[in-house]
């Protein structure tokens, strides 16, 4: 069996962690199966590299802090194979030139277009222990690039893609996909199975287990995932195509922080206007994601989207700069997201109607929504988020097994 | 013109250095020069990325070592790429992968083979400042490797064959080439030139200021290196085939306490046992320098050499193992060597009986002695080596202009 492993920062940020995933690595490749690991910078270093970094240009150019990023990874690797030989097992250690990760050019925001799979194949064909680098990649120039938030995940699911693994697991702090964030809200339950679609829009709306990417990509390819926790054996959650499970509207609510909301005030109302605006944010890769648009009075209209927190002042430069059609500009960056989402939702009526009345109960706010098939969102005060989602998951009996 | 820079950690060790050198390198870009800048890792970074590595394995894998090393020149050429584009100037930061610096295998002490010069060029053409990662390569199957020590002059130096540059300026803390190590030797004097074979005598026997592999390959494609003071502009040394100066027999006083002596004794005297012995060092990449043969005696001889004292437990370990025709195996690694050259030399006898001469009227014991056309080297004990650098110095005047 062929098994593509995946340990975030937390699981390699010191020695004896390090061991620890070098040890459940043998074990699996022990038992004769090929094993290849993907891992992430260690710990807080990512941090530790964008303040180095900032200190020497606080606006430094995306390229460069790619090619400085890239260290993070490779550290881990080249630690990870000499804990691997100290325990007397052969293994060796690959970055994204080693392998050939090929991606796009968008520094910082890179996406994989094709992994090489020969050199990995030959190691392990050697019956070596293969430990690559997450999270980067190299444009068709031979510049490092990187994949963004959660760019490992997407790599391990690339991976397995690309070397037709038997398994991919996904190792991070937590056991598995729970119904809500544990930490957050008490009665929080963890499910064995959920969907690739649910799992996509847990994934975009912040419950930090998977990156929406990485799930897109195992859609894709087909890529069953596992989901377990770095620190001990309980089962986790499997993510794939279709789940039999417990006939439930709702599998989960999920919170993201890290949005600001932006309001364009006294745009003319006329066609185009949208267009125009949408259209300088993606040109400059500012990714949107609620948009509300108000209903036109006296010939004006208001437009208010949502953007992730760390976006949101280059979005406004953007904005200032090459949209100038608008009266007044506001944001707001203490704001969050709170959905629900369950692919049971897509045939039932008045599951938005319930949530609503859960935050309503609670006195919060709701100051956009936005909905899909299987998902609803609403924009509330960042200081609600955890009374709405317990709200929200008592409301739907989500600890109910 | 076309520039090639170089600068040890020290001159990129924080955020003040890392621009001293920017603006260093951007005076000459903005000339209209052509400017390419090797960097080492940044101050004590080797260290910090050793000591990581030991942490999780005393006797980490040479390879993965080196995986780690090549993390610490990409860190230098990020920062400093960012912070020329903080000073307004393009700039782009290259490792090994992206210049494709082709070196064999021999991880932690390769040797270069070829450097592509396109990539760099077509930057140059662009007119960017072209930053590059010294000391590390790739071999031919794309692993990481690292020159050894003093490997970032030897980068310098093939990118300056390689580009056919007009000049090769290596900075150190120092300001150029002395008669003597100026924090032993009280009078030593700054040398205006001196000739390659002069300077790789010194380089070799620790003058530390050039690494012997660079001077070889400065000497064997022509490239004139000048070394000078990355704190201030002072003139520096010129190192070039030829040099038209003072008659004097000797240039400088060198002195290197990174050395061992390995004495075996009770050899068999008979031929073909110190080819056997220095030839499994050598299979094993130890370099061997001082090599003393005791006359036989009683059918069995004595052989005592030097090595790196890094090398020294190695050495050891790998006569112990395959090498077994001796009595007894003794080591001393608070030795030092002590040398003087001088093209000057070759022609004139004498010279060493008067470095002998000053010695024994400090009252130092000379335990080995190896001569080569323009040097004389002699072992003593390393607590006694600047007494016997100021010694020599006195004898040959080298502190008179």
């Amino acid at each position: 069996m062929l098994i593509v492993k995946k340990f975030g920062g937390t699981s390699v940020a010191d020695k004896e962690r390090i061991f620890n995933v070098a040890k459940r690595c043998i074990e699996d490749y022990q038992k004769g199966n090929d094993v290849v690991v993907v891992l992430s910078a260690m710990g807080k270093m990512t941090d530790v590299l964008i303040e180095q970094a900032k200190e020497i240009n606080p606006n430094p150019p995306k390229r460069e802090m790619d090619m400085l990023f890239t260290t993070g990874e490779q550290t881990s690797v080249a630690l990870m194979g000499m804990a691997m030989a100290a325990l007397g097992v052969p293994a060796i250690s690959l970055n994204a030139f080693q392998v050939q990760m090929h991606t796009t050019s968008v520094y910082g925001n890179a996406r994989l277009k094709r992994i090489d799979s020969e050199r990995i194949l030959n190691e392990l064909e050697q019956r070596k222990i293969v430990i690559v680098t997450g999270f980067q990649g190299i444009d068709k120039f031979d510049n490092y690039t990187t994949l963004g938030r959660g760019g490992s995940d997407t790599t391990a699911v690339a991976l397995a893609a690309a070397l037709n693994a038997d398994a991919c697991e996904i190792y991070t702090d937590v056991e598995g996909v729970y119904t809500a964030d544990p930490r957050k809200v008490k009665n929080a339950r963890k499910l064995k199975e959920i969907t690739y679609d649910e799992m996509l829009e847990l994934a975009t709306l912040g419950a930090g287990v998977l990156h929406n990417r990485s799930v897109e990509m195992a859609k894709k390819y087909g890529v069953q995932l596992v989901v377990r926790s770095s620190l001990n054996s309980a089962e986790g959650t499997v993510v794939k195509e279709e789940v039999k499970m417990e006939k439930m509207l709702v599998s989960g609510v999920a919170a993201d922080k890290d949005v600001a909301r932006i309001a364009l005030i006294g745009l003319k109302d006329e066609p185009g206007v949208a267009f125009r605006l949408f259209n300088h944010l993606a040109r400059h890769n500012i990714n949107v994601d609620m948009i509300l648009q108000s209903v036109g009075r006296d010939n004006t209209k208001d437009i208010s989207f949502t953007t992730n927190v760390d976006s949101a002042d280059e979005a406004i430069e953007i904005i200032e700069r090459h949209f100038k059609e608008y009266d007044r500009i506001d944001s707001e960056k203490n704001v969050a997201k709170v959905s629900i989402v369950g692919a049971g939702m897509m045939s039932n009526a008045g599951v938005a109607a319930k949530m609503f009345e859960a935050l309503y109960d609670e006195g919060i706010n709701i100051r956009m929504i936005s909905t899909s098939e299987i998902r609803v969102t609403v924009l509330i005060d960042e200081k609600y988020v955890e009374r709405a989602m317990n709200a929200v998951h008592d409301a739907f009996a989500l600890g109910d097994a």
